[in-house]
């Protein structure tokens, strides 16, 4: 959306590279006191090593998470280190419902690999994400003295992620899902956990609940924009780069941003795409799978016709806009400002 | 084990009554707090509801974990009525964990009715599980000043729960088991939440560590305690009073605590014994399926001519007693020390 990098003195890469380099020691640790054979899997999951327990350096992923957790704590005036703890159970309790929602969506493929499911079984798929919710609230609770604030912070979203996988899987099975809905659900299942990244550190290097509380509304919208982005990426993204399928959320019949937009939308392309769309929920999941590409391709061209995409991509400026507002509501130091800027403006830019 | 109560004073049914009258209506005022339609899972798998949605009032367990939450805050001179979010929390890890390993584990009956996957799907035993466990946290940590200590015990607690139930898993692809990994598996599987409910309590009483951490210790010989009667139950209880089938365990193939044990020991039995199960081992589920109850029986009278039930009733006492000589090492009002042993008293001499 944006075409050039309007923080130039901010080396996103280099933030990202920071928030894994710093979290990825603390992680491996915490993973490694997992009972056999849950450490194994835990370390095929995230691409540690490969399915015959080879060493392996996998793609795992764009690590924004424990990047705003590193800045949040820089926000509150502590070093960097301080949010470790914070980045490193947020990054447990989004690992957690990966795997969980990988096995409820029935996803074989995550990151260009296998789901854990695939490989280990379902029941190593659950037990290996209930591991990781616990580790994280054991880790997040030792945390200092700061701790129990930062572990309240990550209860509430880790219940909210849960209700917003609750809310997905509900949709699948509704005729009519309204844009608001939709909006609730992302803001629990992606908005919830990246504010509680934007604000761990921040209340583990001592924050008052001011400087907290605004950053957790950064946090929020960031995690809306990121949705919106992720939602026309789900239907518009190039296969070279997302690693996904072709128009990969209309093969899974997903009731994304786009579609409910474009079918809340007035005029004949919400009609015709109402038609075809409520024909398709009555198809059976092989009738779909025989659907050839210039049939997707007609429904993603009847969603853009409707302004699904362009209601989704100004929503994903109008999330970015008020994440990048929330910043300027409370006194932080110049560069950290910059820094949690430039990560909503990645966010918002990127193509995968 | 027990013929006689020793501690005529005190009325368990009444403590358990107590536990579950003032537990109830924090638990369903937290289940109704999910999002749809969880909220109804939850209630269907609490028994509060049936299959069909209508009200129902099913057994519900025991209720010995919130009994102690209760009596554990009266330890520490607080009243009951403090050990009730401990109570709440704890009971919410323990349907949690039940959720998810009925579901691992392929179960289809729990308390006489047919278990939430059955009856709801896989994935809404996954999700609930998860919402539960997510609850939990939330409630623990804010239950006033002391809750971010009980928090750390219930993390702890939890984190060894599935860490027991990996090992439960694993174990039922191994050839053997040794009698000190089965009771590390249960210690973690069950010692650690009993442990839990029996501290926990005491914790928001505001007790000091020197306390809790002794009715940990209580707790801990109490949950191997039910394990060892559990794993006795099994094998040789009553179906008519267990809700489960006949020579359940051997059934399901576990590696018990009788089993383990009877393999063990020296001697004709344990050879033969050893031999039949290697057989079984090799056999598919539905050859096992069609073995008639003489052939359970044959197991059965082998693992006690090998020792494996006496060995387990007398470790079942052994717990009894190392969990009540806990209580004596630290002072607590007499009352309730009476009610801990009575609730000891009745885990080791129930028949279901």
């Amino acid at each position: 959306m944006t075409t050039a990098n309007p923080h130039p003195g901010v080396a996103v890469p280099a933030l990202l590279e920071r928030g894994r380099a710093l979290t990825a020691p603390a992680l491996r640790d915490a993973v490694g006191r997992l009972a056999a054979p849950m450490d194994t899997v835990a370390a095929y999951h995230f691409g540690w090593i490969d399915a015959q327990g080879r060493p392996a350096e996998q793609d795992s992923g764009k690590a924004v998470r424990p990047a705003l957790a590193l800045l949040s704590a820089e926000a509150a005036g502590a070093p960097p280190a301080t949010g470790v703890p914070g980045a490193v159970a947020v990054e447990l309790v989004h690992n957690f419902s990966l795997l969980h929602d990988d096995l409820m969506d029935g996803d074989e493929q995550r990151r260009h690999r296998d789901t854990v499911w695939k490989v280990h079984g379902p029941a190593q798929a659950i037990l290996v994400g209930d591991a990781l919710f616990a580790l994280a609230n054991e880790i997040i609770l030792n945390a200092g003295e700061a701790g129990p604030r930062a572990a309240r912070r990550l209860a509430t979203a880790s219940r909210r992620l849960v209700d917003g996988q609750a809310q997905d899987l509900a949709f699948e099975h509704r005729e009519r899902v309204s844009v608001a809905e939709c909006l609730e659900m992302e803001g629990n299942k992606t908005g919830a956990l990246l504010a509680c990244a934007a604000s761990i550190g921040a209340v583990l290097g001592g924050a008052e609940d001011a400087l907290a509380d605004a950053l957790e509304v950064y946090g929020h919208h960031l995690g809306l924009a990121f949705q919106a982005v992720d939602d026309v990426l789900g239907v518009w993204g190039d296969p070279a780069t997302t690693g996904k399928r072709t128009w990969s959320d209309l093969r899974q019949r997903k009731k994304s941003l786009p579609v409910v937009a474009a079918l809340a939308a007035p005029g004949p392309a919400a009609e015709r795409l109402t038609a075809l769309l409520t024909a398709d929920a009555k198809k059976s999941p092989e009738e779909f799978d025989d659907f050839d590409e210039a049939e997707f391709a007609a429904r993603a061209a009847l969603i853009e016709e409707a302004g699904g995409r362009a209601w989704t991509e100004a929503e994903a400026r109008r999330q970015y806009d008020a994440a990048v507002a929330a910043l300027d509501t409370v006194p932080m130091p110049a560069g950290v400002r910059e820094g949690l800027a430039a990560l909503a403006d990645f966010v918002v830019v990127r193509k995968k």
